[in-house]
């Protein structure tokens, strides 16, 4: 059996990544980026490239686009048409749903089999059991190409809307933008102190390990709208120690602006009466629906 | 040999934990609370109950406390006065490096022997093996009291300066706000768009324990000031996508309050030349001594 041709758009980090993990599965690699100089490491390693998009998209059925951003993916395609037809398009760039259904739209309007990808991982994590992604769009494509796809990590298909893999996506990513709020925040504090960031990182990433548990509670109580039942931090307690954060950040000199928006939410929903709840209620003042909103599956 | 006697005063839902814990190791465990009713049940269990803070604290040579705040601890100790001459007393309550420095000098005066402390779990872990606490003061009552603190969870003793305690505490708590930032976002996220919480909650789980390793990593490049070498997310690249955050809360009518801030700080750092860099050199931004100003253990 011959292994699919592939050609990949696009060789930042993790463009280079992707093209890597096929390379070393055996398929035949053609790549292109908008500066060539990018493409020499690869092809010294028996990439094909391409002197053009249009070149490299000629030269493979599948197609993995891997750029900045819609704006660079729109730059690149927008101008290959017709040329994209038949082909299968997984494009893996960072955007919003809107962007996904947006150019989704415009490839089925040029004949082209379009699934919208986000990578849950960093350069050196692909092709190895801790990266994984989300896949949306065509089933066809994912089903067809599913083999291809795990060479970058474990696939999974969120539905036919486009729009399902990056709304995932940046879900995903802005709990961990949270997350890494509060870690630089930690550092910048203990720093302030005369303490070592590596003093500190073993028990922070202890304690994050340990407390990431708590989103599925959350989740729970935000699909149900329940947020009072069982909570052992009551949030009047949590804002009375909130202002702490707030407190050493000024006896410190550093400022708290990455963990202040939560304090803020915090004393907002405990002057509404809810102090009795629990931190998930939070959610009910960024707007987003009600629990009668959504079905859970 | 006969088990310490422990006296706990304050008794929410992280004292009536702190109390039961003791109990079941055979303590003989007096409890105060300021709103009598709450020791009822404790009581029932065997517990000893003391009407005033005074008199629980007269029944034990050992004294935890755990109440809402500095503020809060303050009005009981403060009148007891001489009667904690000769008491080791640790303070589990919430604060900041300073109070507890000013509340360590004043107990000190009174002949007590202060020990401070953090408590890493909520009250459910309170006596499993998930549950760590981080204590700074006193050597002496770490060493002698050793055993009963094991009771709580895993003891770990930061040095003599009761500070460090609260500032491992709060550096601990400040990271695990920012994740909870992130993960009230993502689902306020996903809910907007119609998906419940509960349905992206295992991949969000699974991502934040992967990218938790990342804070490692972080803690080197900071104490370092190197945060270009070995980059694989580069910030231009981060903070393009990061467009993508407020684009879909926009789309979506979400507010993005919670993440919005380190973007902020991404696109200022980026403005300022640091676009090949990694996330970590944001916290030049924070007002925290440069890589010099800490001494790495
Ligand atoms: N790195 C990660 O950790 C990571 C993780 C998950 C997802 N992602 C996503 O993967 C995508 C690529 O990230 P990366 O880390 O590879 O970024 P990168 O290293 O900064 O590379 C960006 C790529 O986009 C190209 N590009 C930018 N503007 C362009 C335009 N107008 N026309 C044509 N090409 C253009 C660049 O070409 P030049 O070389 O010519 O500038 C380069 O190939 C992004 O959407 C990112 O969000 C990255
Ligand atoms: N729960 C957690 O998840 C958790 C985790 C780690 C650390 N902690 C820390 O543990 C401490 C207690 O938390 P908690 O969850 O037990 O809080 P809680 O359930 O809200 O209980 C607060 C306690 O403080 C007492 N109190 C408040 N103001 C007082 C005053 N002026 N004088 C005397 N007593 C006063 C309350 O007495 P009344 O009953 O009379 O109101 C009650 O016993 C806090 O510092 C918290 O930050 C809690």
């Amino acid at each position: 059996m011959s292994e699919t041709p592939v050609t990949v758009l696009g060789l930042g980090d993790m463009g280079t990544a992707l093209a890597r993990a096929l390379m070393k599965a055996g398929h035949r690699t053609t790549v292109w980026n908008r500066t060539a100089a990018k493409a020499e490491a690869l092809a010294a390693e028996g990439a094909l490239t391409a002197a053009t998009a249009g070149e490299a998209v000629a030269a493979s059925p599948l197609v993995v686009v891997c750029l900045l951003d819609y704006d660079s993916v729109r730059q690149v395609l927008e101008p290959l048409g017709d040329a994209l037809s038949g082909k299968a398009v997984v494009n893996l760039t960072n955007g919003t749903p809107q962007q996904a259904r947006d150019l989704a739209a415009w490839a089925a309007g040029h004949g082209a089999h379009y699934l919208d990808g986000g990578i849950m991982a960093v350069p050196p994590m692909i092709g190895t059991p801790a990266a994984f992604l989300l896949y949306s769009g065509s089933p066809d494509v994912f089903a067809d190409h599913r083999a291809v796809l795990d060479l970058f990590g474990e696939s999974h298909h969120l539905g036919e809307d486009p729009g399902r893999a990056p709304l995932y996506d940046l879900a995903l990513l802005s709990a961990m933008y949270g997350m890494f709020s509060g870690v630089l925040h930690a550092y910048a504090l203990v720093r302030s102190d005369g303490v070592a960031a590596a003093d500190v990182a073993p028990l922070l990433g202890r304690w994050l390990t340990a407390m990431s548990g708590a989103a599925d509670g959350f989740a729970q109580q935000i699909d149900s709208g329940d947020h009072a039942t069982g909570v052992v931090s009551n949030l009047a307690m949590q804002s009375a120690g909130f202002v702490n954060f707030t407190g050493s950040a000024g006896d410190q000199g550093i400022s708290p602006e990455l963990i202040a928006p939560i304090g803020d939410l915090m004393a907002r929903r405990v002057a509404d009466g809810h102090g009795h709840e629990g931190l998930s209620g939070l959610v009910e003042l960024l707007g987003a629906g009600g629990p009668g909103a959504v079905q859970t599956r």
